[in-house]
């Protein structure tokens, strides 16, 4: 880390990811809460982004544009829409800030904009900023090569909350290819999605996906590894955006004194 | 349970479950263990079933038939194949002997002949006759019932071993089947076998189902209420045959002083 | 319920459960958010409650009184403090209203003066408004009472977030009464709270506890009854307080029409 | 492996941990079930070793001693007794054999007879054989290296049969170890056995266990690491002495063409 704290600043201090990053950030001994910004004409400026947050005052008000808070931050965190982020972007590229990302939904010409900012400021970007699901897909890759191909069965296991419009999960799907690289298999010839009916027995080399839609179930992943006489079970369990959040703020410590660039997620827990 | 205890013949002390049922008998206060058959021309005639079981001597030595033991035992405890059972079932009506059943695979000429012994001497007869999965059915009714359409998504999540050819397992089905009654709904309408690709959001009527298929895992089953802000899971695990057999041996102990008729588990263990 | 859908009102919309209630209202069709009131002095007084509970504006602004909304509401949903419930609980027996307390830590003399309500209107108070606690603790019943002393061990593990300061938890414990009471022992004299170094083999009747805490997790129970080959589990997820607060609004719905009187959950859920 | 497979003999086919192995050696491709040993006198001598096991005929009889198959195989796998195991190991030194050890209960003074033969024969001695359990210490070695000291609690959960005398388990302990070795934390200093009554909130460098007995787990643990918003949980769960059969199995083709030494499993799965 760096000398001193880094001062963060939270676009979209409103919103549930918002006010989760102003909770992450509180709960961290080596960050600085610096700003909160709300979209123009919102009835919460002026407000307490404590107070928004449920935690009480902490002296911070909500503003309605980075250059009010200009000269009090250093890295900004960004969970918003692609042309939020990338008019943010060209604001901290300007003004010798620093940002992480997790904005999602960006297509081609959005993220290709976004590269275009690895010369001009220091950034992570990630779609998935969970440090947990990003150690997974290290443990994943670590078992699968040790187990090889000794008839260990290989199944992956997501539930999600009733919302959810696709089955499996990115991260789910994420996770198969892992453990499928590590073994020299394909996905596409060896995922299997659905099993109904008189399916047949298991075949060797498959790689199987279940998943389960219920309540308000934030992700839940296992990966289980089973033979005769054992099983190893790899899980990751997200309970709130806290993860989300947490991840994101180890990324701003991390990239407070970083080279311009633009890194991910394995750069900041150093799993590559 | 009768005033003394009841003796018990177990039929295929050969076979993995017959040597399964040896072990759950001797582990029972209640019941004493009086006999063991192999087929005729085994070279296993005359060894000690406790050995055979893997257990030391018990010195109960294994014959070929029942009429070898006629004298010695009150109850027939019967988990091999149908024609093997209807011939076990004439015997023991002619001789004044009770029945436990688990055989399966019976076809309805087959199950016609047997249920024409119901007035000829008490037997227990079920498909499956863990206690524990009895035991399910009725939490899960109770659940359902109490539940009611208040916003709970119901998911049936099973696990079995590689070599088991359907899915959803019989017992999966038969949990959705209970639970769909209770609340009113029919499982061909609501329930839910596969979900992949962009299948959208999940319906709040429907009852989904995730099946597992890996190493050697006996047979796992859990249904899932979930809500916003909590679930109740409701899980069976067996861990090997003796789930079986000690069903079959509680049911021994309990038909042995019935009157003439036929029974299943749920008699056994009075949850009707 | 009654004709008209209940006008609810919310005391202590600023703090975490105040705001999940108002989600929880939100979410249901039979139920209408009539008001939130928020401590004298706030400079949350005039904002909308929508807006502080994230989820957009609803229309009805956080007032600092019950007075100010009188007229307004039917049912009072309430889990503050036990001198705030009391001044409640008087001012809703003046004016007509019931009301759904969830308030914990009264002492016994606050628990005389609420108790002095029944007569005056109709309320349900519970410690825990989870419906599905409530069930949990039914279904253990069941359960207990159907495998009665047929061999089956009983663990009840619970898991709680890193700021829990007992052990085992409130809800454990009474999930361990209500097994022990089933079969008819004494939680004093078989419950075992901690196994370490050479504790010898597991004792028939005794009834285990463990304790996990860590991180994040809002609490998870599960009852164990395992035996030789089989395994039945019954657990309960706490996933946010929204499952205390979907309880209140179930109990809000369900007071509308009712007598005066004093009401807990198993009323609500017609489980006695 | 060697370019002929390995002829693989077993002592103590008549126990359990023998007839597993019997198993184990038939579902693998490379290696050869050349000959099984039961005790002198046993009125098993002479039964096929396949329908001992419970997998009909085989066409290998069982023997009284390893001077009757010197001539049948290569490797010896030996889970029985010291005494027992140090006199096949200066049987098979003196005929080129090689061994793979799983016997327990060895004390110190046997413990250096058995290390005097890494001079004489290749052998693999491991007191847990399971390569799932060696696997998932290398998990978790990587787990806690990652997250370090960010806030992540870790708690390790294990449950094994009611007849298991200590707690926590052995391997519980090892995995805590390895956990607090990775994190230059000292489990004597950190570790939490026992949590009861008021015992105040978590501490940050605690690593807590939880012991859960009944029926008849084999064994299973899980480590968890937990923090806001997610939780990375390992878990190894053997199903049955097949887990430490298999990884015999395994040694025993590894250890076929292997120089004259002592070696363990972390050799066998290349882990060091």
């Amino acid at each position: 880390m760096s000398r001193h704290t880094p001062r963060i600043a939270i676009v979209g201090v409103a919103g549930r990811m918002g006010r989760t990053l102003v909770n992450a950030v509180e709960q961290e001994a080596g960050a600085t809460l610096a700003g909160g910004i709300v979209e123009p004409g919102s009835s919460l400026v002026g407000t307490d982004i404590g107070e928004l947050a449920g935690q009480g005052k902490l002296g911070v008000t909500a503003v309605d544009s980075l250059a009010a808070i200009v000269d009090d931050f250093d890295v900004l965190i960004d969970f918003t829409a692609p042309q939020v982020t990338l008019a943010n972007l060209a604001f901290c590229a300007d003004h010798g800030k620093r940002m992480v990302i997790g904005t999602t939904g960006m297509n081609d010409a959005e993220l290709a904009q976004l590269d275009g900012y690895r010369t001009k400021l220091p950034m992570v970007f990630a779609p998935n900023m969970s440090v947990g699901v990003n150690l997974t897909l290290k443990l994943l890759e670590t078992a699968a090569k040790a187990l090889g191909d000794e008839g260990y069965d290989i199944e992956v296991i997501e539930a999600h909350h009733r919302h959810k419009v696709d089955a499996p999960s990115g991260t789910a799907l994420k996770m198969g290819e892992v453990v499928a690289e590590s073994l020299g298999r394909s996905l596409d010839e060896h995922g299997v999605f659905t099993r109904e009916g008189q399916c047949g027995p298991r075949t060797d080399k498959e790689i199987g996906f279940a998943t389960v839609r219920a309540g308000d179930i934030v992700g839940e992943h296992t990966v289980m590894f089973a033979t005769e006489g054992e099983r190893i079970e790899i899980t990751h369990k997200a309970s709130s955006r806290m993860t989300f959040a947490k991840g994101a703020v180890r990324a701003a410590r991390w990239v407070a004194d970083k080279e311009i660039g633009r890194y991910d997620m394995q750069d900041v827990l150093a799993l590559n």
